[in-house]
């Protein structure tokens, strides 16, 4: 691989308009937890996907490397390079067009993947639809990004991940060739399904210019509920429960432990909390009903059922969308907290969801040997994803523990692994988690991507190092 | 590449029990429509992934092809190879195991590639939930094929493909490795999305050997109503307020037309229609409605709103399940109708909602002025799916035309292309629709495809001939 030095800097301003170059500023270079930095390197923006081919197509025939770059909001380095020759950072930053207007009719949107998440879901609501995928960085993350790592976030529950929010994309494959998929179709079975390799492929497979994303209804009755339950096997006997009740309209069921609720308690002492005496678990969970269906009425139904069953030991139904809007702070805020107490090691796993509560119990026993860590277990119970965050105790800074960090991971990620769980639900492998994939993935499953990965990018530009570990 | 000969066959013989060899009958070398003969080959039907990865290696070191046969149902030919080296037909009919039985916890079940689709529905209903995939051949098509073809049906438009029906899948790599890729997850972001890579390569990747299926809920209340509309356009309008009215319930809307029912009255005329004169278009919708709705109602609720509107001429909302299955053979006897008559073409199109109209009105207008054609276009409205399909006027042989068949093909397909459609919406490539592909398929899509099949299989021995054309 070749560096991005000034000779070839010069050729691509031969190729690509002045507007192209962007001033290098420290963001693109620095990601939200601040555990990697990138290798200074020129940063460009093209604004047409003409633009981003010949970009590609000069990397290419350069041997340089492509570093494809959102929002910056991605939590496992998979948008910054941090050695290795100079490479190109390409920003999609100017390319957030709207291709074609929100179709109520057709239920469908068209945008470039420089739209902002948030633009996305409100040029959704002028039309009085849903655009479901819903993050806490949503002000800040790129489309385009949400995509490349098929994002998760609050309502996959109910509406799916990234993935199953998009009927089709335009891309730029490692050669510069372009891929016209973006298609408004529900059906279309006509070769292979480029979409969805290209969607989580964290621009290893070329760049997502574009997308036609799905719409949804807007559940006309929305409203929300906090439960304390026992334990997290009560929380999924709630969960049964509350689909007995409510069906599909369920679109989200988020587990809350002690120690969530007590690091709020430490760090935002203002933000009211419901119950006199922190529960050891509770579930925030939200029904969405369309026609005429009263969601206050099936969560209080629900609530009176779940306590008869003995499931449920106290709770609260919000009668408003400011109460609404409260219990979901709770929730919202908890990695805020987490950020400020400052983790030893985060982990975002998922496990099928009939061995959460013996994870749970096991993984903790397991990690107490080690040390006494504070476990923050929360998180989308009901996709089986949890976010489970080791701190030190009260008082203590986490910089004691960095000897043990690794360790403590290889715990939590090998108990995940046995019971056959992922060791990224959601945030994806990015260059932090290259080596759980060699440890943890399937070797047939290592043996096709390589496969893939070779025959769409010989020359190993795009995004070197993220996703399959380099040298390989 | 090289004929399944006597020696390889005792080769074979040699690295597997006696009782994978199967009878070559003749079932196994004709398709439904009798479009498609097979060329003689050995039929082989392996009892375990690994017997599979045994048979695959043989033959890709032999360069000896492989046809994946599951239910012999497929409409495109993917099943059947008519000529060149004879192949080894793989059957996955002895393979229908449960892995895992149905989990209403999980809602996911576990099953081998070879299990019968109305099998695997009756696993979900033994424990009160729902597969949602129903297709016309339930009956005998088996669950591999359609992961395979990613097939379609009647539950699309609320459930989706079968590719949104699939957590994970097990498979068999071309060169005989094993992918163990058989997740219950609901969120797992670690790697390229290889499963809906090989979902609907129609046996060209690998074999799918294992699925882990998605369970729903039964949707507690459910109705059909037949509804009469002026116009494709009116059944759109018809649409959106089904949505309005029912949010998400609507589990089918399926467009007949006028000729549909002439060819019903014609050919089944025990079939008790609803309507005095047959309606010029109609709509089959059914609501399925969870908690504690009343499908019936919402039904009845749509009608009075739809004819108030204009949209809706008259129609009928079934008062029994007996009633609703009675409107349900109307729409499903149509394609037994449509064999009994013998179509010079068949099309299976989808289209962007909103193109429909337009596209019913100059299509027919341009085959027209071909020949005095008899359209039957009817199907999945709601998916944008229209099985779109051509009859001699009556009294006429379809064997008079011959001579126009690919013209007529060309006129449809030209149109669905020129207004962002798809030649293939549920049937797939298979060997029928190869030129097709060719055609219509976008370049940078067949490169990309061309190399990935490449990768994963260098020798090309993978259902040699189907999706892709040999010789490129």
């Amino acid at each position: 691989m070749n560096a991005a030095d000034p000779p070839f800097v010069s050729h691509l301003q031969s190729l690509l308009p002045a507007a192209c170059f962007r001033a290098p500023t420290p963001g693109y270079f620095e990601e939200p937890r601040g555990r990697f930095h990138g290798v200074p390197a020129p940063v460009l923006a093209p604004a047409t996907t003409e633009e981003v081919a010949a970009l590609i197509r000069a990397c290419n025939s350069a041997r340089v490397g492509v570093v494809p770059y959102g929002g910056g909001t991605g939590l496992v380095g998979g948008q910054i390079q941090p050695d290795g020759p100079a490479p190109v950072v390409l920003s999609l930053e100017r390319m957030r067009a709207i291709r074609r207007p929100a179709d109520p009719r057709e239920n469908v949107l068209v945008v470039e993947a420089g739209m902002i998440l948030a633009d996305v879901q409100a040029e959704a609501e002028r039309v009085g639809r849903l655009f479901p995928l819903s993050l806490a960085s949503e002000g800040s993350t790129r489309i385009g990004g949400n995509l490349s790592t098929n994002a998760g976030g609050l309502n996959v529950l109910r509406y799916g991940n990234a993935r199953d929010l998009c009927l089709g994309i335009e891309a730029v494959l490692p050669d510069g060739t372009v891929f016209n998929g973006l298609t408004r179709l529900r059906k279309d079975n006509t070769g292979y399904d480029l979409r969805n390799l290209l969607i989580g492929a964290e621009g290893t497979l070329g760049i997502i210019t574009a997308a036609a994303l799905k719409l949804f209804l807007q559940p006309a009755n929305r409203m929300t509920a906090l439960f304390v339950v026992d334990s997290p096997a009560a929380a999924l006997d709630l969960l049964a429960l509350a689909r007995d009740v409510a069906g599909e309209a369920i679109s989200a069921f988020e587990l809350i432990g002690r120690t969530g609720f007590d690091f709020l308690t430490e760090h935002f002492p203002d933000l009211r909390q419901p119950f006199a005496r922190p529960p050891q678990w509770a579930v925030l969970t939200e029904l969405g009903l369309s026609g005429g269906g009263d969601a206050q009425a099936a969560l209080e139904a629900l609530f009176e059922q779940a306590a008869e069953a003995g499931l449920v030991s106290d709770g609260v139904v919000a009668h408003s969308q400011a109460q609404s809007a409260a219990l979901w702070a709770l929730r919202e805020t908890i990695p805020a907290a987490n950020k400020r107490i400052g983790s030893i090691a985060s982990h975002d796993i998922s496990l099928p969801l009939s061995a959460i509560p013996d994870f749970i119990e096991t993984c903790s026993t397991a990690l107490a040997a080690l040390a006494p860590f504070r476990i923050n277990c929360f998180g989308h119970l009901g996709d089986g994803n949890l976010h489970y965050n080791l701190f030190p105790p009260q008082g203590q800074s986490r910089d004691a523990y960095d000897n043990i960090r690794k360790q403590a991971t290889k715990i939590v990620h090998d108990h995940v692994h046995a019971m056959a769980g992922s060791f990224s639900a959601e945030h994806g492998v990015g260059r932090m988690k290259t080596g759980d994939l060699e440890t943890y993935g399937d070797p047939g499953k290592l043996f096709a991507m390589r496969a893939i990965k070779a025959a769409l990018d010989p020359n190993g530009i795009m995004n070197p190092g993220a996703m399959l570990a380099q040298g390989h």
